[in-house]
């Protein structure tokens, strides 16, 4: 297995990267490495990696026009090298649309597929992992394009999560099958139909963390405001309970000693410990890092990718398309 | 004033709504209610309120259609009354559905208004108040229809939080302009292009809580979604740091010592201290309280309805349509 690296981008630059890509190494010394970057940041890795020197960095501010404007981009190099068959896929923490539209152009979809989906994996209440798709690829979808991440997200939660009949939702406005608009009353009926789905109905946005599915379908719109008001809302929660133990000297002490605990607690909501967003349905593994992904995150973004590769994840979306 | 109150539908019966009435009427003796429900239940108020008896309950769970068949129902006997003009304005805990439908039929919408819009408020991380619009009303909506969420909620916001130049915002997938699907792009230019509106563009999800805004438009799809989730994800991360506090002996002991910080933190959040959600661009005021509604909650949601009452919230958001 040879992972190609964007080693660019990121708002922690090439050096957290070095240090994701020799904690892997050392776990993993099977796994060989193509590293995009400019090689002057890149010199520790030169004992085990093959580098490739670019002169240019795909800013997470980018859009998907700089995929012509910036040809030599460590992402842009990293994305060929996949599709010339030297590399089995690739991870980048560069911008998210420049990263689609360069895997759209040069890697491509798979042939029956309207629309890729960015795929992502969250911890649920029951300590249940859930794949929700598509949360940012799109700003509109067709009923038919989620029918088509219906069969996606099933043949990904069965792969890389060993379920067998993993329970697949669509995330609306209420539960009923009427429910919603015309898009989604007829990408019920057409997810209903699939043979061999697990289609539990849908799923409102109350119930996204509880863990009674394994998949959430939804619209690229509606799936991205309900992602990030999920994060909004961790975050702006967590700054009052941080208000709360910083209220007194007692409140502090018992800061101290639920530590271990709170950290826990944190921890679970962590992004980091999922490694980053799949572009579901691109013919070769791309793994969306997060922007600001510090050591941790991208080594876990690399051993998604590693995994992704292993257990063949593309061609087994693809059979079901 | 003379407010329609539906004592019927809601979770807690008409002994939460009864006794909400009297607390109202302690405080505020010179606003007059009329009650619509069940007599025996109601007896309580015939010193001081006129009781006008029905025989059928609008539960939770009706649709649109209940309207017709429950015609004798408080909820239908409350709008008639508020129609006929005995009343000002009326606030039930009945289902949404029928609440909306019956008020489209019966109260209609302003002459020149598309589509209504379920308005609620929500504290934000700045001590402030914020306003969305549509939350529920609508399952699709167009970009004219947008702009008219937009005048409405600056006028709502004005009216009713004396903010003379409310920050109006967008609901979208990013920040810049041209984000979003061609509804959101299309509604971004038409709400930028009305006078004495004070837009400042896209709010993403994750900022809806943030304080920087005043007023978040979206569609009823988005809108639904994205409050539903604050909602999930408050309750998801409550119950983790519930978790944390029952862990151990000592943890429990810190709750104790903590207990009035978090209980004021849970308070914040707290959608009792808030009353209820306004049907905006209806001729009169109609107030949802939620469904499970406490004493404390529907106390509030008749506060509520009264100041909108008091301050012609109707008139002043007519005026801009």
């Amino acid at each position: 297995m040879n992972l190609a690296i964007d080693a660019m981008g990121g708002d922690g630059g090439s050096a957290v990267v070095v240090q994701a890509i020799k904690n892997v190494h050392s776990t993993h010394p099977d796994i060989r490495f193509t590293v995009f970057g400019n090689q002057d940041e890149l010199k520790d890795l030169t004992s085990f990696c093959t580098i490739v020197h670019t002169t240019q960095v795909m800013s997470m501010e980018e859009g998907p026009l700089a995929v012509r404007r910036k040809s030599d981009s460590s992402m842009i190099k990293a994305i060929e090298a996949v599709k010339q068959g030297q590399c089995d896929g690739i991870v980048s923490c560069g911008s998210t649309a420049a990263l689609l539209a360069a895997s759209l152009l040069i890697l491509r979809t798979f042939e029956n597929l309207e629309r890729p989906a960015l795929t992502i994996t969250f911890p649920t209440l029951k300590h249940t992992l859930c794949d929700m798709l598509d949360v940012g690829c799109n700003a509109e979808n067709s009923s038919e394009q989620l029918m088509q991440f219906a069969l996606m997200g099933h043949a990904y939660a069965k792969a890389v999560h060993n379920l067998e009949h993993p329970k697949i939702a669509l995330l609306n406005i209420g539960s009923e099958a009427k429910k919603g608009d015309s898009v989604h009353k007829d990408a019920y009926e057409k997810i209903k139909a699939l043979e061999h789905i697990n289609f539990v109905g849908n799923i409102e946005g109350r119930d996204l963390l509880n863990g009674d599915v394994d998949v959430i379908i939804t619209d690229g719109f509606s799936g991205n405001i309900a992602l990030k008001t999920i994060e909004g809302t961790i975050s702006a929660y967590s700054s009052l309970i941080k208000g709360v133990f910083k209220s007194s000297f007692i409140a502090n002490l018992c800061a101290l000693i639920l530590k271990t605990k709170l950290v826990e607690m944190k921890r679970y909501f962590d992004y980091r410990k999922y490694g980053g967003a799949i572009l579901a349905g691109i013919n070769r593994p791309v793994v969306k890092a997060h922007g600001s992904s510090d050591v941790e995150a991208f080594t876990n973004a690399i051993l998604l990718l590693s995994r992704l590769v292993e257990i063949d994840v593309v061609d087994r979306m693809k059979e079901l398309l």
